[in-house]
């Protein structure tokens, strides 16, 4: 069971399951966009709204699968990395700093991605929200790295 | 230790590794069809099964990844959405119904998706399947949110 | 909180961890490939180093994101599966080889792809790598399908 007394993992839950359902409003948004510009990834998509000329891409979709993927590489790590480190022990305040900078700035990405912001506001992003990442990994590996 | 007494958890373990095993499927299924419509992604690849001209796409192989990214976008946060759901204490029913739902769904989902069934199948049984996603999302946050 | 007791669990977290830096590597490459070579996958990254024309595609930069991709499809399975795997007790030995061997053959997998080696190298790695992985799931399948 969640122990209440595991606070740093508890808080490391509300943070993750907020940037999974972000993923899904990325996904329900795509699939709004297709139906609105007509653009299908599927022939049988196509053919249910209009035509099979409808089979093809659109720029603004390919921006949000984009998006989306770049989530996959990015937080699907962090759930992994977040709850092996919440395990660790470490100080509360720290470990809510981790999980909030991570947070932040990949809600920030995606705003940047999704509204094709100017250059670099969305790499910048991205690469404070991995600084956090790093630093769990540096510390989980600190921690177990003897008993591989 | 898996504790014998967490039934929910248990029960949950079973059906994601299910899941995780379909995946595995697709993605040999998808190397089988690589080699026998002679389409391969990488350059390497074609110059040992026939020379370069394979190096190309193949409507089937791309659905057949679309499938295998669409399972990448929503198998893999029900891993951990599930997990963390379990360890709420959930009722056994309630949670089993949970995961027979989001299995049975990405089943169908996929059966859809390969062989392209007609639409909306595909994009009904992707809903169904998000609504015990969204479900225990919505749970672990009320349960959690005030640790953060 | 990480018992020190669980040795497993801990072998296993250090070959997930450093599977997941090893996946951040190659995003980081990716990105110095994209700013060298002048090929973005956003205009807006293309406008700020040099003008539209770089909003392209290149080779490389493909081959690594294909790379990615595939890591994503059997890294992350494997932090789920590695981790039940783990809580069910197996013999330290035994578990180590399986962690082993999906991690060292996941490096040549890597290197295989990066570099473009002669096939069939990179999919005879991938398929070693996905053994440890089909035995873990027949593991956990074995222990936990009467609680479904």
């Amino acid at each position: 069971m969640l122990a209440k007394e595991n606070d740093v993992f508890l808080c490391f839950t509300v943070y993750a399951t907020l940037l999974i359902v972000k993923m899904y409003l990325i996904a329900i948004v795509t699939g709004q966009l297709r139906l609105r510009r007509k653009a299908f990834a599927n022939p049988e998509d196509a053919m249910r709204h209009g035509g099979l000329q409808y089979h093809r891409d659109d720029a603004t979709v390919e921006r949000y699968r984009r998006a989306h993927r770049n989530d996959m590489e990015n937080i699907f790590p962090f759930l992994f990395l977040g709850a092996i480190y919440s395990l660790l022990g470490p100080n509360l305040l720290l470990a809510r700093i981790h999980f909030l900078v991570f947070f932040i700035f990949r809600i920030v990405h995606t705003v940047a991605y999704l509204f094709a912001l100017r250059a670099p506001i969305r790499s910048v992003a991205y690469s404070i929200a991995q600084l956090p990442c790093f630093s769990m990994a540096l510390q989980i590996l600190t921690a177990v790295i003897n008993y591989c």
